[in-house]
């Protein structure tokens, strides 16, 4: 790995086989649908329908587009709203298979009029923020048949759950959310019944299909959880900096979310980042010129940050994944 | 700008002129040396040139290598450590000037063996991340000069103090900062004395030149300073669905740093981000298809995570910037 410039996105190829497989062991094919807003890379989803899944979930227009341009484009689901759906109609009338997530009149009527022929009613099952009501969700379902579009069920993300430490507290959870996804998978019918993320993938029983992503890399905010995945993505950085006390890591707020708080650095204590610094305690002496491997804190929004990830096992590097589908 | 794909970066044209003019009426010529890191583009930065600042200041080899290759290397200071200074021996070469940041014999000793001829002695003036003690600057410069180095003089950035929002507060540790950089400066000798930011560009009167960027396009965390800039970045976005209490627009983690916290909304207030979305609890009644502009709490890792910056005037797109000089 010495060849690469730091601050350099690093997946464990190992760790990264390994979540890939605890995954495709439990939710074998269909039953698991991974979200490619994660990792946001083509060459990451071919890893994933190698393991047998055959469709994907997509959080943007663009993400669906790169896949579909990528040959992956056998079953996608955008599970987002868009009021102009003319792109993914376009992706359609290329021969992909796209589904779109709507949850009011308005977004029917964009996916009709977009060329978009399949849809999934959104339902809001406790997070604050898109899905309709779930009494509503029988009514719009009929307005979606009723502009010619196939309904191929329900989704509703309970993104408000999948983050909980407590595994109790979080399946009890789950229970309550997909009570109210399941009642209006009911008015609505149809095969899917979508949901679910990494937290919640092996206790949400009533999903059809989980749509998690952040196992395949994670993070440290899912490390905090009693989950059988291994961290797989690093920050690879070099110290430029050695003081009394404190040393300086090449790595920073442009190659590091931080909406989940300060990253975690291997060997070391994080005190703050800056735009293209880590200042952190260190455990053991270091000197400059050392690298050292920083944890991102939430994976999806650091992986948008860079133009590739470097797939590394022995602390060779064996491959690149570019993080093609960045962008909107 | 109807036409935009949101979530799209936009930028005041009369407010980004505003906020070039100002600084450049108080610091003409030389007395500013605008940080590219803020804006990430040599378009913004053609900009600040014809404003009349000669030089630039550059925190990552990219930016330096991006600068150059824009015509716009007359006179470089990348305000960072590196342990492998070759790329910019390279820029050098082709004809640029390059002065770099060092702070270690190991620094110093990647200056000299990279090609770069010009370096400034980095000092800690209270902020724990890079730079030498203030009373090892002379040592350190002798070190450089006995490599055959020409040691242009001192910098050291005061970025504990440029976020303050107390003015006095602010103006009193500006001093005491300073106080270490100038005994410093007596040490080391050369002409500049290089330091400050947008939150002590008129305050800091010790400094030679000030690195601001910020000031070009602003944030919330600055624009809570009493300083006469005004907000030109805003992410231009699209409400995609409206429930009883809240709505959500189409922007979130991945356009959007978190550091600083949340972003603002226009004619509303921000609940939570999530990866593409931002809940906004709305001042007055929106519509899905509505437009919104939120505005970054942070600037400089908000811009990094976009290819591209559309220049608006009364609703028009009249210019584009592109984001070139992202990675490192």
């Amino acid at each position: 790995m010495s060849e690469l410039v730091t601050p350099a996105l690093i997946v464990d190829a190992d760790a990264l086989d390994h979540n890939l497989g605890t995954m495709a062991a439990t939710l074998p094919g269909a039953r698991m649908r991974p979200h490619v807003k994660a990792h946001k890379s083509t060459a990451l989803a071919v890893r994933q329908a190698e393991a047998g899944h055959p469709g994907f979930t997509c959080a943007t227009m663009a993400e669906v587009e790169g896949m579909a341009g990528a040959g992956l484009g056998r079953d996608l689901l955008l599970a987002n709203e868009v009021v102009d759906a003319r792109r993914l109609g376009a992706v359609v009338g290329s021969g992909a298979r796209v589904t779109l997530a709507v949850d009011s009149s308005e977004t029917v009527a964009a996916a009709a009029d977009g060329g978009v022929r399949e849809v999934v009613i959104d339902v809001n099952v406790g997070l604050p923020r898109c899905g309709c009501a779930p009494e509503d969700a029988g009514r719009l379902a009929d307005q979606a048949r009723s502009r010619g579009l196939e309904v191929r069920g329900v989704m509703g993300y309970e993104g408000h759950v999948v983050g909980l430490e407590d595994r109790a507290q979080r399946t009890a959870m789950v229970a309550d959310c997909m009570a109210l996804l399941v009642k209006a998978h009911a008015d609505v019918g149809g095969d899917l019944v979508s949901a679910g993320g990494t937290g919640t993938y092996d206790i949400n029983h009533w999903a059809t299909e989980i749509q998690a992503g952040s196992y395949a890399l994670m993070d440290t905010a899912y490390g905090r959880l009693d989950l059988p995945f291994r961290q797989a993505l690093f920050v690879l950085s070099t110290i430029i900096s050695v003081s009394p006390g404190w040393a300086v890591a090449d790595c920073g707020l442009k190659s590091l979310a931080m909406d989940h708080g300060n990253p975690t650095v291997e060997g070391g204590t994080v005190w703050f980042c800056s735009d293209e610094h880590v200042t952190f305690g260190p455990t053991d002496p270091v000197q400059v010129g050392d690298r050292v491997r920083v944890v991102p804190a939430h994976v999806d929004p650091t992986v948008a940050y860079h133009r590739v990830m470097h797939l590394v096992r022995d602390d060779e590097v064996i491959g690149t994944m570019p993080v093609d589908l960045r962008g909107w």
